[in-house]
């Protein structure tokens, strides 16, 4: 079964990698060879899909300044068609709604096919942003405009750590029509694992069936990767810090450290019948860090494929 | 190599199991049966050692209603001298320093053989409270009067995480002469492997040898036994109270996920040349509960020499 039917049919088992497109300032004679670079290291993985993001400035959501300065990029959508066409598996294409005005928001829904293409709405960074379309507007355009297109919404265990409530959260997305959900990356095994049960005994409670949760899963190479990851939310426990600081090969340690954290996920979603996903990324454009979470994504795809 | 050697050695690898004695209402005549199906239960398991709790009312530390109430036990030296003898392999025994006027610590700790004798050492429950003897000197008598009784500090992975100051008291305690700790039970993987990782690297910047560190693990089988584990000052995940709450046999699977948590710690371990013991012990009185610890134990055992 390729992605969609899985997630049709409410079955995870599947893994994904996820790339941001090349910077705007990129010389556009040389995003054909970006892309088959990508290519090139992603085919033969068996990978089950690709994941596009689509990059706002988050600037609003945190005043603390960003490790790596922001540089908005090429539209994923527009990446996909012109450079990615040799890629073929379903792309899951990524809408930062507060991004784009209603006409072309309802255009780009319209005119996707759903049977290789998936899309995750993502909301405005900040609740002070005042975007022109809201995530459920842009919810609702998709039931309205192109019902079969499959549609995700992201999950965050550090804001279920804080809150407690990203469960009812997932579930009001779910009501919105999300059939399936997309973590940030996961340092925090705890966090991923308290909002895993808190959803999976809501649905139970309300006689739902859960949704498939995508993992999503990086390596840690430096300093500077972990200060990023931390600018963007993710906890990520001092120890990893410490290893980083110290380690000879912080990425190996990091690459094992990740697997296991995986694994643990895994473990417990099936114990808990919680269907799941794995998707790895690069948060880094370090080509070790790339090359690393590449492996990871590889062992992720053998250990669901023993 | 036992468990004192090895410890003198600052090598690890080693098994413990953790009783309490029992209460003191308890009728005399009861007390060899009850020590007779302890020693039953865990001889025969490989364990390199038993460790006798000493508990001390802590009510001045937490002002919540103690979720089992507080009852006082058979001192843990007489419950050993008396019914326990027929235990070949060293015992750790606690002293709960704040509990004894200084002429009988004294007393003890020259009494003491330590081919086969080792004491954890524990400060007042509540730093408000005003013991006869204070820890330090209790620690100094051991120096004192009985220089090769081998003494262990506790290590609290939960205070690391709210004062991040926690490896520099171990530190202070291994000045103070003791050669391992001993946690309080580990539900928080992230907590360990914080406090092992700031401990190993404050070892390393100040030229120091890390000393073993005994990791305790425990089963939770009822929410009775969690909310008193919280009581204790365990950070137990939410995602282990619902399991609790829904599985239709938590014990299972809680002794897997503690099983999972102890291997995580010993690799950890092992990555950062930190030595390691494992203790188990059984928070609960409950037999399934201890029956359960007791795998866990032999699943440490058979973990560590495979």
């Amino acid at each position: 079964m390729d992605l969609t039917a899985r997630i049709r049919s409410g079955e995870g088992g599947f893994v994904l990698f996820a790339i941001t497109p090349p910077r705007r300032s990129t010389p556009v004679d040389r995003l054909p060879d970006i892309a088959r670079v990508t290519i090139d290291r992603l085919s033969h993985r068996d990978l089950d899909g690709l994941v596009l993001y689509d990059i706002d400035d988050e600037s609003t959501r945190n005043p603390s300044e960003r490790p790596f300065p922001f540089s908005p990029t090429v539209d994923p959508s527009t990446y996909r068609a012109d450079y990615l066409q040799g890629w073929t598996s379903p792309v899951i294409v990524y809408r930062a709604v507060g991004k784009y005005d209603r006409e072309g928001l309802q255009t780009w829904i319209e005119q996707q096919n759903p049977a290789t293409t998936l899309t995750v709405m993502v909301g405005a960074a900040s609740s002070g942003a005042r975007p022109a379309v809201s995530l459920a507007d842009a919810q609702a355009m998709r039931a309205d405009l192109n019902p079969g297109l499959l549609l995700g919404g992201v999950a965050i265990p550090e804001r279920h750590s804080r809150r407690e409530d990203e469960h009812l959260r997932l579930l009001a997305k779910q009501e919105a029509g999300c059939q399936f959900f997309v973590t940030q990356v996961v340092y925090d095994l705890n966090a991923a694992k308290n909002l895993v049960s808190d959803y999976r005994y809501e649905c139970q409670e309300r006689g739902l069936d859960p949704v498939p949760i995508v993992f999503t899963f990086s390596v840690c190479g430096s300093m500077k990767t972990l200060e990023f990851m931390r600018w963007l939310g993710v906890d990520v426990p001092r120890w990893i810090e410490n290893d980083l600081r110290h380690a000879t090969n912080p990425l190996t340690a990091s690459l094992e450290q990740s697997a296991t954290t995986a694994v643990e996920v895994m473990d417990y979603c099936r114990r808990l019948g919680v269907p799941f996903g794995l998707n790895v990324e690069s948060v880094s454009i370090r080509r070790e860090e790339i090359e690393a979470s590449v492996q990871l994504a590889e062992q992720l795809v053998a250990h669901l494929n023993p």
